[in-house]
Formats: C-alpha cells, sequence, structure tokens
C-alpha cells in the first residue's frame, strides 16, 4: 500500500530523532512491502527562521492531504523571546487546532529494563505502570479569547463547550473498553464553573458506557495520586491545561521520558504523532538524543492512523529486544550497559526487525 | 499578653486535631505567661448545617477583629452535591477573599524520623528537602468571573492585576531572603497571556533583590521537576491555580501530608493558620487523626501573627522529640513505632513542652 506522511523534523534534536526513525520506517516498508512517501515540512523555529511565521499555510495543507503527520519536537531558547503569536509554541498550538486534533493520548508506560530509572520508589510501583492520559487538546484556556488591560490586567478565558466534551469524554471510554474499564476524570468541580459543566458532560457520555467505571478527582489530588498511588489509574481524561501538567507529571514518574510516545488525534483514524519530550537544544547536533520516543511514536502512527497492526507489533518488539540487549542513550545510561548514540541506537533497532 | 484567636474546628476531623492544637496553645499560655482568647466561629460544611450558608457575615466580623484565626479543615461528602456558591468551599473562598489573605505559604518539608514515608527514591531525597510554596489565594481563575451560555458551554475568567502580581512576588523575594536566597516562578507564559503578565511584574518586582537568584518555569516542566529533582527548588512562586497543584504535589512528595502546615497571610501580620490535608470525614470522630499539621500550624500563627518566636520553636521542638520517642499515628505509622491517637499525640506533645 501507498500511505503519505507529512513530517515535520521541527527544532533542536528534532531533526536527528526523525531521521533516525524515518530510517526504522523505510525498513518497515522493505519487510512489508508499503510506499511511503514523506513529505517535509517547515513549523516552530525553523519556519520561524525561514518565513518568520511558525505555521506556513503550506504547512497545514500538506498535513491535511497526509495520513498522518510525524513530529520531531518544536521551540527553544532562540526564540522565547518573540510576542506569543510569532513563537514555535504559536506553530505547535496552530496544527493542533487546524488540523483537528482534539485527542491527546499519552501512555505513560514503565519500561521493565528501566525500571531503575524509576524515581519511585520499588513499592509503589510493584509490577509496573500502565497509565492512558487523554487530554483535550483544541480548548480551554489555551484557544479561549485573551487580552491585556492596558499595562494594568491580563486575561485568558478558560471555556468548554458541549460538543467538545462530549467528544473526548466518548473518546476516553472507548480507549477504557479496550483497557482495563477504568475512567477517572479530572477537574477543579469545586472551584470552577467550566469545570462542573465538564463534568456533568462527562457523566452523560458514562451512560453509554455502563461497564466501564468512572470516578472523578480534582486535580490537586489527581496530582498528589500520581506520586503516591499511580497504579490506581487507568485511563485518566481531563482538559487541556490540567492534562498538560499531569501527563508530564505521569511520564515523569515513570523515569522514562525519553521513552514515550504520544499521538494528537482528529475525528477518524488522522492523526499526529510525536515523542513527549521536548527540542532538549543543549543536546542538539551531537548524536546524543534517545530516537525511542519517537521511533515508538512512528509505531503509533502505524497503529492507529494506518491500521498496520502487525508493522507497529513489530517495532515495539525491536525496540523492546534493543533494551534487553543492553543498548541504552545516554538519558537512560547505567552502569554494565552499551552506551550508543542516536544514529547507532535507530540502526540496533532497524538490526532487530 | 493577650491575644485574640478566632477558631474554626470545621468539618471532618477539625474539630478533634483543632481541639488537641488548642490544648497545646493552653500549655504554651501557661508557660509564657499569656492569655489566648478563642472565639469559636462556624464556616463550611458545618455553617451550612446551622445556618444556611457557608460563610456567615459574623464570622467574617469575627476574625477581622482578631490577631489571627485557626482553622481545622472544611467540606465533605455531604454537601458535595450542592450548586457552586453553596458548597463549604465557597466558604473556604469567601474567608481567603474576605479576610484578604492573598499570600497562602506552604512549605514541603521532610521529617528525618518520616524519611521512609517519601515515595521519592533516597537518592533523590538526599539530605531531606525544604521548599517553600509562595501561592498567590484571593486572585486567578479561582475570582475571575464565571458563567454559562445555557446548556451550550462554561467559561471562568483567568485573570491578574499589576497589585496582585507585585505584592505576592514581594512576598515571596521577603521570604527568600530569609532562606536560600533562590526564587523558581512557574507559569505557563509559552501559552497564556496572563502567565507573559504575571511573568513580567515578576521579573519588575526582582530587580529590587539583587541577590536573589530568579528562575522561570512552565508549570508542565514544574510538576515533572518537583519528582525528579525537588532538590533544587527553594521558594516557588505562583498563582492560585497552579499554586493549588504544585503544593499538594509537592507536600506529597515529603510523604508526611499529615505533618505539613500553611499559612494564609494578609498584609501586615493578620493570618490564617490550617493543616494542608482536607476533613478526612471518613476517620472523623474516632481519634485517629494526626493532629501535628494543626499543631504546627499553631506554631506557624505564633511565629507570623503573634511575633511570639521562642513559643513557635518551643512548639516545633516538642513535635520533633515526640516523633524521636516513636509515637506514631495510623497515618506515619511504621513497624516498631507506638501507635497513639488524635488526644494521646497531642498529651505527648504537651508533655515534652
Ligand atoms: C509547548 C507547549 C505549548 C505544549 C503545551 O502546553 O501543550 C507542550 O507543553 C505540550 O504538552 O505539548
Ligand atoms: C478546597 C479547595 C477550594 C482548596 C483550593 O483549591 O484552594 C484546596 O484545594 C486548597 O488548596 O486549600
Amino acid at each position: 500500500m501507498d500511505y503519505k506522511i507529512a513530517v515535520i523534523p521541527g527544532d533542536g534534536i528534532g531533526p536527528e530523532i526523525v531521521g533516525a526513525s524515518i530510517k526504522v520506517l523505510d525498513k518497515i516498508a522493505e519487510k512489508f512491502n508499503h510506499t511511503f512517501n514523506y513529505t517535509e515540512v517547515l513549523a516552530g523555529g525553523a519556519a520561524i527562521d525561514a518565513c518568520d511565521n511558525p505555521l506556513p499555510q503550506e504547512t497545514v495543507d500538506i498535513c491535511l492531504d497526509s495520513d498522518a503527520v510525524l513530529l520531531g519536537a518544536l521551540g527553544g531558547p532562540k526564540w522565547d523571546n518573540l510576542p506569543g503569536d510569532k513563537r514555535p509554541e504559536a506553530g505547535l498550538l496552530g496544527l493542533r487546532k487546524s488540523l483537528g486534533l482534539y485527542a491527546n493520548l499519552r501512555p505513560a508506560i514503565l519500561y521493565e529494563e528501566l525500571k531503575a530509572a524509576c524515581p519511585l520508589k520499588p513499592e509503589i510501583i510493584g509490577e509496573g505502570l500502565d497509565i492512558m492520559v487523554v487530554r483535550e487538546l483544541t480548548g480551554d484556556v489555551y484557544f479561549g479569547e485573551k487580552g491585556r488591560d492596558g499595562d494594568f490586567a491580563a486575561w485568558d478565558i478558560m471555556k468548554y463547550t458541549r460538543p467538545e466534551v462530549l467528544r473526548i469524554a466518548k473518546k476516553a471510554f472507548e480507549i477504557a473498553m479496550k483497557r482495563d474499564k477504568k475512567v477517572t476524570n479530572v477537574d477543579k468541580a469545586n472551584v470552577l464553573e467550566v469545570s462542573r459543566f465538564w463534568r456533568s458532560c462527562v457523566e452523560e457520555v458514562a451512560k453509554d458506557y455502563p461497564e466501564v467505571e468512572l470516578n472523578h478527582l480534582y486535580v490537586d489530588n489527581a496530582a498528589m495520586q500520581l506520586v503516591i498511588n499511580p497504579k490506581q489509574f487507568d485511563v485518566i481524561v481531563t482538559g487541556n491545561l490540567f492534562g498538560d501538567i499531569l501527563s508530564d507529571e505521569a511520564s515523569m514518574i515513570t523515569g522514562s521520558i525519553g521513552m514515550l510516545p504520544s499521538a494528537s488525534m482528529a475525528d477518524g483514524k488522522f492523526g499526529m504523532f510525536e515523542p513527549i519530550h521536548g527540542s532538549a537544544p543543549d543536546i542538539a547536533n551531537q548524536d546524543k538524543a534517545n530516537p525511542i520516543a519517537t521511533i515508538v511514536s512512528v509505531a503509533m502512527m502505524l497503529r492507529y492512523s494506518l491500521d498496520l497492526i502487525a508493522e507497529a507489533d513489530a517495532i515495539e518488539a525491536a525496540v523492546k529486544k534493543t533494551l534487553a540487549q543492553g543498548y541504552r542513550t545516554g538519558d537512560i545510561f547505567s552502569a554494565g550497559m552499551a552506551l550508543v548514540g542516536t544514529t547507532q541506537m535507530g540502526q540496533k533497532i532497524i538490526d532487530n526487525l
């Protein structure tokens, strides 16, 4: 089969980790007899440098004309002092909005081989961790109206509409049906009107999934529970802002943020896939970055957008095998393991395919 | 000296832990020759039950006429289904607003004796933890306008004014001057207008404190750093919503939330003092609750509002001694220690005074 993939290498370590991942994808193409047609496009800092715009219209058009989008990472200190709407982040938020990517799926998984890197005590982790954070991605205070009252004040509106909440809740329950059938809704309904509204919409959707157990946590409590009792979670559903905070916290308690992928899905099968970690400008162009999060993001892309399940499984198995063989990039290195760079880690995974 | 203290026992375990703390305060009065005049007032669930109003005007008046306020804990499932403005939380938010308590100080300290309860690995904790979270308490999305667009949408406005940010930033820098001279500002300036504004006001205040090192973290990153590298923090300053989440996370990584006090300060010396933990209705009226967080909140009250430093030191020393003697309530119990209830723990601390 032929597939069209838009590729956004992005900034910092982006081009290196995307480069390594494309090689893995090429190997999959060869092995499983597919054709992946890549179109490289600009967004974020690279786009600001090239054309003074963090999200050129051409990028949006090419993404929309593709089966899926693969993204490295955007941003860096170089562009941090630009005004809000000219920053790399504006490119990322613009991509999410213009591609309709309302459902951000962020698995927080503990890799057996990397248990030692987990910051939590072994008795808290037990047999491992497997949490799926389902974060709404195109609403909330991220996209509400914002403004200043001269030099005196500034504000952003935190807002959700019924259709926005219903569709993300539905997504979370659908995912829970394929997992442990437990959804934890996180909000701040004891204070925020938007949270009370959000919660009532989630409860409405829950009625269609009688097999799924639903519970509610306030966001402050959820931030605590992730640290002291993360094993209680199966699927977490929450808004854009709380999801930003909690998904990062959840990924960090696994101890291996350099390993974690994410999917940002539109209605249907279209999605954008990227590692959870950032652009790490401090180690850019040194062949040091861990490409695994991006490589498993490619696996997610094959699974969710292209329906290529065996291919996705093959990548994930190759990653596990490579870790079992003891290969480690610097971020996950521990004594007795073999230290490798970005390129070599990619090559080892390809060898194991 | 004579002091007027308004006392709000509150709900759940509130009356028990406040009761134990008042006995400690009575012992201080005797020992140091002070008179504490207590006036008990209603707020939260108890006030809803008694007069259908989570914050009677009389409560506000008596608090304003006092030197300080001691609060147990408010809320519980019994009142969870009331409309927003009739809930116990509305009483708490109303107290903060009407008493002008804009600065919430939440120390996250690891008690040497309770190190075993910390969920993080020993190598992350090192010699201990001592973070002061300075949370703005009367602004942000907590107190902005809010509303619904019929059944279609709901919204809350996240807003800060210049005077609000300047005064909390000033507070944080003043506190840092007495500690390790390091302030970490937490916001979401890459997305929110209110955060960009907040950050510029914090930077303005920083100019008056050239000895204090200031750095900035996005809230998602701060949530991660607390888990993997909490020792980097001295003073954290942040807004009401982010402070709610991060101060709870910070207290949880110490492993002893039943031990942590908080102060909510107005301009000058007036403040309200309460434990960080909640009303724990599941163990109410069983003489099981840990009174230590409330007792050390009393110490904070003596230190910050009444300028009774030796008295505050005496309480803190008595608590440490009691822990060193091996007395533990259920929440902090470990093998080999002596299990005691609320009353007995209070008595042991008094004996050690
Ligand atoms: C870079 C930033 C705008 C973004 C967000 O807040 O969504 C990032 O933190 C993320 O989670 O993808
Ligand atoms: C009960 C709730 C309104 C309150 C808050 O969010 O401020 C609590 O979580 C706290 O931190 O004191």
